[in-house]
């Protein structure tokens, strides 16, 4: 096998995530390679750590990146806080609350599984009385369901389990950066996330937060490995050595415990990203998705396509549409990929081939991207068979903007 | 706080990783990103595959990356194969063998820990003594320990092992690429490396390599995760969701399980590095780096000074010198980064203070950079109060690169 050198094709990236990343994190992460304990590589991680609180909106002491993807960062958080026999209450509306479950049951828990149907959210007395009823030391929720393009309210949920002394731990990996999230006013205990979303910036981080009853946990089962701390004992000690918070913590904090050794690259590129949204202003960034969000829903309804989701509890960078009667949904996407070279994604579990996801997240949330996909997918699903209103998409979408008005941050 | 755009200084990174990257390979990651199920970049899943079996001199089913840094992979392969009160044996000879023995004991295994003096390595004789008196299931050591630069020679031990169907693990972190390694002829079950050392990537992949004996523990403890197969049930299943091997594998095989989230930009850097590797052609880069290892060497010692390491189980990519009598090793290492742009590493546990640490690595490992480490040092040290014979040092490398001849893979 010989092998020429990497060839990627461009593509629009519609999907809900991994998805563009924006050319100046690419440049960035372009930067040679310092040493781990080099002072300007120190200074960088200070200086994210600073930026994480920002994009968090939180003073929590606590927020830097797992090294590992979006997942990692779930896995690290309840593995640190679990012990095996912890009452965890998971209220599941997708494939990403089953996600959260499994990595509960795997650290040993005593969970309790809510499951909802796909597409809707919990409401929040509901979840009150089961957390009256299981009385759990951690419940476990996600913020925006990428595999539905559900929302759910935390902002209630979050005083009512701080109220009694329950621990929220939420995933944001979706939404953190394009949609209204906050930390320490929502009463959100331990926040996990991804940086391949809204973020724009590659695959391979999971930057997360947490507050002080977190910490108090971690302090109480920390363990120094072996090779850095001989006879340190600890028989609440964390399950994995790579996802113990409490050593993380150390190597992001001023001793600078020598745990891993920190990704120099995604370290540069996660710095300037952020940077980049601190620039733009995190208010702006989510007021850009919301209304790029609502210009494609007006395009998708202008052309006759359904949306899958309820409006009031839908997420403004994903929507699902609904693949029309007699139309195979494959073939869309494939056709979107192949002749406009747009990647939108198809469903998951009870919404594979019956919904189409598309994504409107970070440097790609821009009017090209969006009025693209608009004229395409109307062209596509016309071409397949589908009833469009052909064109009238696209004019409900510039019709949408226009009103805006130019002093949006567009 | 308001912040610049990034910057980064420019060093030449001697120390035992991360180390330079190769520009090719920052150059191929940055290329745009496409969506994870995009045909070229399962595409390049596969390449990657083969290039690593080329790179791990084996014919292995599988051969991929774990989403982390090197100490990931490690306690992916051991967390997967591990099963509570398993017997494993952890001859450790440095910190990185105290790794292992740290993540074993938190897999849950009945851990045999054996010590080494740090620079030493074990004789064989010895560790087929403690494997017919242990009789464990894994023996899990470090191949190369970058700690104390020793190289624990493998083959006997990996024939020894199979003999008695006890399974060889082997962390390859800083020897994989630029020091031999044969996963199958030694008999070796399960390596695990990283992409920051001779492979001259950055950090936050863990490449490994296992054959069929681990693969069928695999398969018997697999359990797809919830939110994509519903009814699945093991009570042998794998503690962690995102280290568990049974499905990562899947990701990367033929059915595409969707597992993680790929990282775009990391996978785009491990095929350009390989294919770099490959066209440099593996025995070529492990000669380079025996070559410019023994320059080091040749000019240390011709100044005079005193190598820790035992020449005869020396690694050849990093190399140990003592601390000069009444010098601080701190200083040297200061001078060395801070005037002549050189970063050089501390000793870890018992050796700090007492050892630096030189790496000769991947694409920093270059005449150059050999020469002007021993040129820096040389003046470093005799500035810092050292008696060294000032000059010696340098001649003596390029005396050595000199009755080379010019036929060498340099």
């Amino acid at each position: 096998m010989s092998l020429s050198e990497l060839v990627v094709p461009k593509h629009s990236i519609m999907t809900p995530g991994p998805v563009e990343a924006d050319p100046r994190v690419l440049q960035a992460m372009a930067n040679p390679i310092i040493g781990q304990f080099d002072p300007a590589l120190l200074n960088m991680m200070d200086e994210t750590k600073e930026l994480l609180k920002y994009l968090f909106k939180t003073n929590n002491a606590e927020a830097y990146p797992v090294s590992g993807t979006a997942r990692s960062g779930a896995e690290a958080v309840l593995n640190s806080i679990i012990e095996p026999g912890d009452k965890v209450l998971v209220p599941s509306f997708g494939r990403f609350g089953y996600l959260l479950a499994e990595m509960v049951e795997r650290s040993g828990a005593e969970m309790k599984l809510l499951e909802q149907e796909w597409g809707k959210v919990y409401d929040v007395e509901t979840l009150k009385k089961e957390i009256k009823a299981f009385n759990p030391k951690v419940v476990a929720i996600v913020h925006g369901e990428s595999s539905t393009g559900a929302l759910q309210p935390l902002e209630e949920l979050g005083k009512f389990c701080r109220e009694n002394d329950v621990l929220l731990v939420v995933d944001c990996v979706p939404t953190l950066g394009g949609v209204e999230f906050k930390t320490d006013e929502w009463f959100i205990d331990a926040a996990i996330s991804g940086t391949q979303k809204c973020l724009a910036i590659p695959t391979g981080y999971s930057p997360l937060t947490y507050n002080d009853r977190v910490g108090k946990i971690l302090e109480e089962r920390k363990k120094i490995e072996k090779g850095l701390d001989y006879d340190a004992v600890n028989p609440r000690r964390i399950q994995s050595n790579y996802f113990d918070l409490s050593q993380i913590q150390e190597y992001w904090g001023p001793s600078r415990l020598n745990h891993h050794t920190e990704p120099t690259t995604l370290l540069y590129g996660l710095r300037e990203g952020l940077r980049i949204i601190k620039e733009e202003g995190i208010d702006n960034r989510i007021k850009r998705h919301t209304l790029h969000g609502e210009a494609l829903v007006a395009g998708l309804q202008g052309a006759g396509i359904k949306i899958f989701n309820d409006l009031d509890t839908k997420m403004p960078v994903v929507t699902l549409i609904e693949t029309p009667e007699g139309v195979d949904e494959a073939k869309v996407r494939a056709t979107m990929v192949n002749e406009f070279g747009i990647e939108i994604a198809g469903g998951f579990g009870p919404l594979a081939g019956k919904t189409i996801r598309i994504g409107n997240m970070g440097y790609g949330c821009r009017k090209d991207n969006i009025l693209g996909c608009i004229a395409a997918l109307e062209a596509t699903l016309s071409y397949h068979g589908a009833k469009i209103n052909r064109g009238d998409g696209i004019q409900a979408a510039l019709e949408y903007y226009a009103k805006l008005g130019d002093d949006q941050p567009l």
